[in-house]
Parts: structure tokens; C-alpha cells; sequence
């Protein structure tokens, strides 16, 4: 007899487990191996809390407490760590280097195959600032797909900025911003031109956001991306010419694909952006970036970074690669 | 600046986190090594589902979800695998062995000191019958403690019928009956004297019941109930005498001490009961027991046993025992 569970969530069985502790066990020793210590947090915040990452979006499941004050899942680690760094590190020696394994829990549409509970597995960097501290968040995320074995997943490496301030320039109300922002954010390149169509901007403003959409690959994007021109665009290549200065500086520019188009759909991030694909399967497996202003709403100024995997997703994509490396594609 | 978090949860810091770490694998490991395979549940169930375990208290954090269906934050983890191997292990080979490391939500009063959080590490032994079934969970969880280093940990056995049975026996309605479980539940046996004195039964009777909940040690102390009597006494005693010879047999009855005044707080149990004692800590380690009827609840008949370790105060445990070994106490 079935008994159903919420859309959107799973029962993992054994002979999964097991392959699923092993690559936790796998990341969480690459994070330690480089210095950053794990932490954990409650999973119950307070709604404040997670309202002050992303004012946009606090928590999808809320509910009062005993005292009728309003608590909330959380839908990332990125907050929850902010909140505990200003709490708990204010004084620390900085950089401060953590890392985290936790489940996560979002809103899922009915019918799209979202997870509403995601096992994340990552890092954030307290109090290094650009571009060399978005150049170590990189390399470790290269040894973290290396310890899972993903050898030919990618980085995309984008700029948070460049489209609001590119729509700013071309005179757009926030609200108006939102709306082509969040189609960017779902990698839904029809609705981006439907949406710049309607916003009442000159044509060559709109094929200018769409070309800029399409950019992606080595530094050679950077010159394209100058030709469509504009200050938000100079802006933002200069920030990701330095980034990418500064990777290749590392040595670990060369999994890195720049991509113009980029855009995460967290509220607090600004600067570099990453956003990590394997070859093998037709979704992202993680992401992150910087977050230079989110410590500000915690009351500390530290510039900061960080990423987090998709644990179920990595191991899918590690299943994927196990049978192509057996020829089995 | 200090960002509060609700009452009764917590931020682990690294140290501690590598201790948790080290000691949630030596348990999984453990339960491995004995044939248990590890499962995940979603954290998020249906409220129908977690209140099919126990009618009395469904969970403590509910909400609904973008369909209107009602959720619950999962209170335990026992609930869940009932329904995972009603669905997925209802034709499997039994006994199955099943583990899980998992966290829990919990309402809390406040100034309690109670966590809205437990990480709980356990198994659950499906299809073995009393009493042997119920012996191989107590030789797991000992060997559990072993690898906790709490060899100084002390399991009480009792039986959950016992006091429903002689209350009913004693001609008190369910309501009254629930008030003075209640009370030993909580380990409050001043507050089990006032109730039993209010219930208007003999003075003899509330003799039995309080004489009862007092006798605790080995085998001897089913004689001692014996003395005091009454067709629910007899049989408890009768089903405690086969699971203590059960233990015997297996060698692992030294670290148990049979307690007639055992009972927990959920309301799935049926038969013999567990709760896990360090000397070096005032507070209950962990529990299980059997729960024979709970399969039938999600459609399946096969009797079930299985424990939980509160993974947090198994840590303390193990700290307070580390320095007492170093005679720092």
C-alpha cells in the first residue's frame, strides 16, 4: 500500500544512502582539508532572520511558536551562517573559512520535478574580499567536483550586477526590472525578449540585453561584451576581467566559463556569480557568489563569498559519469 | 551583536561539529556492520501520516502546503519508516533492518531547556516478533554505547501495557487513566501520588501503583511486583520475564535494569519499553521499544521494535565520562 509523501520530497533507501553518505563524507574533507570548519544551525530561524537575506523572499514555510513568534525553514545556509558569523565570529580573525552539509527547504511548483528539501553541501568566505577571495571560492569548488568525480562539470562565472544596472541605465522601474530579471534568473531566453519586448526600451537596447544573454565561453567574451557597450557593461567587465585575472593566477580559470548571461535568483548577491553544469545532465548542479552587502544587514561589513552543491543532483550527475566512463552512453 | 534563534535550538560551532561528526559515524557504522541498511526521510510529511502514529499529538510545527494539504514537520522518525516499508518493503524478506540519523522537531516549554531540535541516530527491527526481536535491539544499542564509549550507560526495561492495563483493571475511565501516564512519563512521581490520590481509587491501589513505579533493578524485581499483584501485573511481569531471559541468552542483560515505572511519552508503544541512562548525566539518553501495533496502522501487520539516540546528549555523556576518566571529577 502507498502512502503518499508531499510532491517534491523522497524516501532514500539503502543501497542510495550509502552513495550519498560517501560523497558527503567526500566534500565535507575537501572543505576541511582547506581550512574551512564545519557549522550547523537550527533548522527552524526566525522569519526576521531569513527575510534580512533576501528581502524579496523569506521563508516558504512558515508558522508561529509557542510564543506567537514567527519562525520559518530556511531556504539556504547562506543567511543562517551571516546571522551566526555576526553573532558568534564578529571578533575572529578574518578571513573566517566554513562550511556546511544541511538540508534546505523551498516552495515547489506542482508538476516541475523540484525538490522541496535540498541537501546543500558548501563553503562561505567571511572577510576576503574580491577578487582573490572569489578566486579560492572557485578552487575549491574545483576540488569538491574533482572528489566527486565530476571531471568535466563547468563553472559559469557571471556578474549579479550588470543586468540591473544595464536596465537602470536604460531608464526601467525596479518593478519592470524584476519581471526581466527573474526570466534571465530561470534561463528562459523567449520570455527574456517577450519581457524587453514590453518594457518599452529602443530596439538596440533589447538586442543588446538578448546578445549579452548569449555570451558565454573563454576572456575573448569579455572584448565581445565591450562591443555592445554601455557603462554597466564596462563596469562589469572590469570586475569579471579581475576575477578572471585572479583564477588564472590560481591556475583554476580553465573549468571556468564566463558567462554574461548569468543571474541567481537570491537576492543578496552582488559581483561574481557561480553557477556549476555538468555535461551530462541538463541542470544546475549548484551555485553561489559573492555577497558583499549581506553581512551589512547582520551589522558587520565584511565582503564575503561562498557556494553551495545540490547534493542529490551532484550524485546524479556522478551516476552519469560513472556509466559514460563505462561506456554505457 | 547577538541575532537571536528561537528557544531550544542552537548554532554548533567546528570543534564540536567534528565531535558530532566522529560519533554519528561510529553509530551508523555500528548499525552497518549488524545488518541495519540507513534510509532518509523527507523532513516534511503529511500530517495525516505523523498523526496515524500517535493520535494524541500530531506534530508540533504545521502549515500548508501551495495545495492546501497540511504538513508537519516529522516529531519522530519511527512514524516515517512505518510508512516508507509500508510502501516500499511490504513484500521484502523479514525481518528488515532499517537506521537513520535524523533531525526532529519538538514544541518546547519555554525556561525547559528542551530542544525544538534532536537529532536522533536509531533503528527500527521490522517483522521480528517479542521477545527476541526486542533482543537484538537491546544487543544493538548496547553495542551502540560501547562505541559511544558510555560503557558505564544503563538501559531500563520496562513494559508500556502495565499501568493502562491496571488502571483500567481499577475501573478509571481513559481520561483519568492519561492524566497519571502522563505524570510517569515525566518521571514526576510526586505529581503521580497527587493524581492517583485524586482518581478515587483505594489506598491500597495507589500503594500498588506508586510501590510499582519505585521498583527498579534485575530479575528479581518481577517477584517483587508479583507481591503487589493484580491479572496487569502478572502479565506485564510475564512478558518482561521472557525478555529478560531472551536477554540472558544473548549475554547482554547485565547493562539492563528491569523498571516497572517506565514509560514513554509516545503513545505507538505496546510491550516492552527502553530509555538510556548515563550515571554521569541527570537526563534520559535515548529510548525505543517495541510497537507491535504500528505497522497496522499504515496496513501492515508485522510486529516492530526499534530505538533512538538523542545524538546531542549522547555527546554531552561522552564528554562528562572523557573527563571523568582523566579524574577530572
Amino acid at each position: 500500500m502507498i502512502h503518499p509523501i508531499p510532491p517534491g520530497s523522497r524516501d532514500v533507501l539503502p543501497g542510495e544512502m550509502r552513495e550519498l553518505r560517501r560523497l558527503n563524507r567526500a566534500l565535507i574533507e575537501v572543505f576541511e582539508e582547506r581550512g574551512y570548519g564545519e557549522v550547523a544551525t537550527p533548522t527552524i530561524e526566525y522569519d526576521e532572520v531569513m527575510a534580512r537575506g533576501d528581502g524579496r523572499a523569506s521563508g516558504a514555510y512558515r508558522f508561529f511558536d509557542e510564543s506567537g513568534e514567527l519562525l520559518a525553514l530556511r531556504s539556504d545556509m547562506t543567511v543562517p551562517i551571516a546571522r551566526l558569523v555576526a553573532s558568534r565570529f564578529a571578533d575572529a580573525e578574518m578571513p573566517l573559512r566554513l562550511c556546511y552539509l544541511a538540508s534546505t527547504f523551498r516552495a515547489v511548483t506542482p508538476q516541475r520535478g523540484q525538490l522541496r528539501e535540498v541537501v546543500q553541501a558548501g563553503i562561505e568566505l567571511i572577510g576576503a574580499p574580491a577578487s582573490e577571495g572569489t578566486a579560492e571560492v572557485v578552487e575549491v569548488l574545483e576540488a569538491a567536483l574533482d572528489a566527486a568525480g565530476l571531471d568535466r562539470a563547468v563553472i559559469g562565472l557571471g556578474d549579479s550586477d550588470l543586468y540591473r544596472q544595464l536596465l537602470a541605465e536604460y531608464g526601467l522601474e525596479a518593478g519592470a526590472q524584476d519581471a526581466i530579471l527573474a526570466r534571465l534568473a530561470r534561463h528562459d531566453l523567449v520570455g527574456l525578449e517577450v519581457e524587453l519586448g514590453e518594457a518599452g526600451i529602443g530596439e538596440e537596447q533589447v538586442a543588446t540585453c538578448v546578445g549579452l544573454s548569449q555570451l558565454r565561453g573563454g576572456a575573448e567574451v569579455l572584448e565581445q561584451a565591450r562591443e555592445l557597450g554601455g557603462g554597466a557593461v564596462e563596469r562589469a567587465i572590469a570586475r569579471l576581467g579581475e576575477t578572471y585575472a585572479a583564477l588564472e593566477a590560481r591556475g583554476v580559470a580553465e573549468r571556468v566559463r564566463i558567462d554574461m548571461g548569468l543571474l541567481r535568483d537570491l537576492g543578496y548577491y552582488s559581483g561574481a556569480i557561480l553557477e556549476v553544469y555538468d555535461p551530462a545532465l541538463g541542470y544546475v548542479l549548484g551555485g553561489g557568489g559573492r555577497y558583499d552587502r549581506l553581512m551589512h544587514n547582520f551589522g558587520l561589513d565584511l565582503p564575503a563569498a561562498g557556494f553551495g552543491l545540490y547534493v542529490e543532483r551532484v550524485h546524479l550527475a556522478q551516476m552519469e559519469e560513472q556509466r559514460r566512463a563505462r561506456g554505457e552512453t
